[in-house]
């Protein structure tokens, strides 16, 4: 399956950026962004392995691992030449995430033939190696700035499980999903397109409650 | 085994109503409804399988995340209308606590025979949606806060485990667990029970220390 | 295998006496105790054997977890006769990532033959546990400290790794690999060793850049 293998390779790769960016926002030393490279690039990837029971793919092919080590090198010598490395992160997370719902929506629905769990699982894949390197570097998640992330990752999902199963060969309906979920993530970078938020109030701290 | 899975069931539910109270509380989006429901409402769960090495439980069963979507939304349409959306939060997250450590435990024994493992697997179960919505919405973790949560799922997963190792049936076993854990922590929240803490002094913030 | 069990068990009971010293720093009770000692002493090799496809260590072997119960115990009591829990807890740490790094890279050679996935899994098992327990304590995660954390880590696993590849007796190459990584940590801690970092410009928060 070497479209399923690109979009593994692209996701690994521009993720492991994201990682090393934000070790770079965070001034660690090399060996900070390798690991925040590592983690944020096989993390969405190794969760969706495991759970789907599946052998872990950098486990198999170590070569995903070699890809996090350069990027992370290159992020470290090139990293001071960026004028806004946060924007940069969020376009190359945009990249990634398209990637990761689609490839992680086809071996879901490979392993399964679950349509829901398919939709799942390229949610998952998408959206773990974000929180993981936001839970890592200690930044405010992804997930609570009122951006269509989880969104993005979402739709690109179903859009491939829909066109899947309506029959359409895999790498259109992979094209299909990746530029849906690029779509819906690039126009909320760019023009800044939202859901309604839950507005009534928001909640008090713990102490007060209690 | 319609008890137990009347128990996940149970379990999910409520956890996954509990991540979407989060959710308001952070004025999330639709989506960041439904990915928090979901993560708090699986999250236990699908711990407790990946460590059993079983199959898991939603990717068997698709039917547990239509329960999160469906109490996502209930959830969005409804908490304007509750006074104290974190009371509400607590005492449905004693309720969940109260079916997954007996759920966790019931599972890591039939599938080890071991005691020990039986009750680490019901406090894990118990224990870790809440804490991964506590993480993901940046809410002070409940494992911090002066409260006999963990000790609840304890005693609930022990309780469990000596009625099922005296030979009593799976569904008295299964009373008597949920039953135990529920009093415990449901004493927290009304009466305030504690236990006493470790009291001498608090830590110092690392760099005073170095 | 004699020597890599006394490693799990010596990993396993440093790391949860480092959890239980967080929990007193914490001020949390007993459970509290009990929970991120055990969570810090089993997480990175519970970790480790998901990654592997391994049956996950304290399921087959419940010792371990009393190992944790005991451990926890100790220091509830003894905790407030130590000066300073935070340098202890420093230096338990770096005897646990010194043997846990080669454990993990022990077994992840083992079970691919990869040196690449060896080293990984060494660094992942080491340095999960202290991760885990900073996260749920809400402590400043070791890794963002300006310290050799990971770094020690790596190093004791690629010694290890390289030491097997050149055909050194399991043993040798075990005490080789846990030397080199106490050297490089415990420096750190006694000499201030550390890398130099990336020192640019610190990222700006989230909101100033979009």
């Amino acid at each position: 399956m070497p479209i399923l293998e690109l979009l593994d390779y692209t996701g690994v790769a521009v993720f492991a950026a994201t990682g090393a960016l934000s070790a770079s926002r965070k001034q660690l030393d090399i060996i900070g962004f390798l690991f925040l490279a590592a983690a944020t690039g096989i993390g969405g990837g190794t969760f969706r392995d495991v759970i789907l029971a599946a052998p872990v793919f950098w486990v198999v092919k170590p070569t995903y691992l070699i890809v996090c080590v350069v990027v992370a090198l290159l992020v470290f010598v090139l990293a001071h030449r960026i004028e806004s490395r946060y924007r940069l992160l969020l376009w190359l997370d945009a990249m990634g995430v398209s990637a990761y719902c689609v490839m992680g929506a086809a071996k879901g629905l490979a392993a399964t033939g679950s349509p829901t769990v398919a939709i799942t699982t390229g949610v998952l894949t998408a959206s773990c190696g974000g929180i993981i390197r936001d839970l890592l570097a200690g930044e405010p998640s992804v997930l609570l700035r009122p951006e269509v992330y989880v969104t993005a990752a979402l739709i690109g999902a179903a859009a491939f499980t829909a066109a899947s199963a309506a029959g359409v060969p895999l790498w259109i309906a992979s094209a299909i999903g990746i530029a849906a979920a690029f779509i819906v993530r690039g126009g909320a970078l760019r023009f800044g397109w939202r859901f309604p938020v839950y507005r009534p109030r928001p909640g008090r701290h713990p102490d007060d409650v209690m």
